[in-house]
């Protein structure tokens, strides 16, 4: 097959993810669940937009490519909510990666290996940039639900201390945004959004 | 107004952009009609993956935020169809211009400054990052209408010189791409997709 050929059918493979919804919703669009395309778009531009928080500085561009490919292994493999148990996130694991071998697998050799490997960093959370990258898309989802009296948290019961672990990577990497989101989190305690444990 | 306050504020506006939806179907999802933000998401990938075809190399990190930007300024100005009559083509404009001030202008100054002018040259179509970007925004529709037997295209009765003037900014700027274009301008017409005129 001729290299074109390859990455057209990758790209048009991507439309499969419009199809990913998650359990954000998007309130402008009378609570719809969220896909995890315009989700992706969306984080991407939010590390645009904060990157200046990082402590150590990170490599937007790289970031932003992360982010617009981290979730491209959903299209086999679905989206599993944040706070699932760990069982079902471990099953998960095995399945993205195979997802991500067959999806990025789409395109000629050498595309493959540059994102396959770059999608594996992200998922690592490492390196710098893969753990900003990791942090938007665990920030945002924190704002949304904010914005919208609880959203996913109060619908599935979720405690103050697993928004705290899935969040405190932002201690030390982006000081002045954990300070921002560990304000939220006391909020969304005391505003019943989430349980306080 | 502290800079993490106007951005984050930018950052939840442009949830809007997912409730502005296109004359493009997601075929994969029950075409429904494509939005704005999963469409912007997509083009950058596309971008990424198409950038080795520019005979002038691009700056993809550049044509990457442009593309991810590009339509922003729908939230407040609507999407117009690509096949619209020029005068509403030419009110579009305006109120497109306006809603850049107002959506960026979110942002702290400095931000502010570098999207709109990022915007504006992507609008301006004149520098090889924003032909580049644009050419991406338009080759996507076409490809997603093929794989959709004709899709906006023979709801909307285009012909196939609308469709030549739309993706000719390709011829030069990416030939193998604009060989590739042209066949499937053909193949449309033949297949009765696109008006013969």
């Amino acid at each position: 097959m001729q290299d074109l050929e390859q990455q057209l059918n990758f790209i048009l493979e991507l439309d499969r993810l419009k199809a990913v919804y998650r359990q954000v919703t998007v309130k402008s669009d009378n609570n719809r669940r969220e896909n995890s395309a315009e989700h992706s778009w969306h984080i991407a531009l939010m590390a645009q937009t904060l990157n200046g928080y990082a402590a150590e500085p990170v490599n937007v561009a790289r970031v932003t490519i992360m982010l617009l490919i981290h979730d491209i292994v959903e299209i086999d493999a679905g989206d599993t909510f944040a706070f699932a148990q760990q069982a079902d996130l471990d099953a998960q694991e095995a399945k993205e990666l195979a997802a991500a071998e067959r999806i990025f697998g789409l395109l000629p050799a050498k595309q493959y290996q540059e994102m396959l490997n770059l999608w594996l960093e992200f998922e690592a959370a490492e390196t710098n940039d893969a753990k900003f990258a990791k942090a938007m898309d665990r920030v945002l989802p924190l704002l949304q639900n904010m914005k919208n009296n609880g959203g996913s948290w109060a619908k599935h019961k979720v405690s103050k201390s697993e928004v705290i672990a899935r969040n405190n990577l932002l201690d030390g990497l982006a000081p002045k945004l954990w300070t921002y989101v560990s304000e939220q989190i006391d909020l969304a305690v005391k505003n019943g959004w989430l349980r306080d444990a």
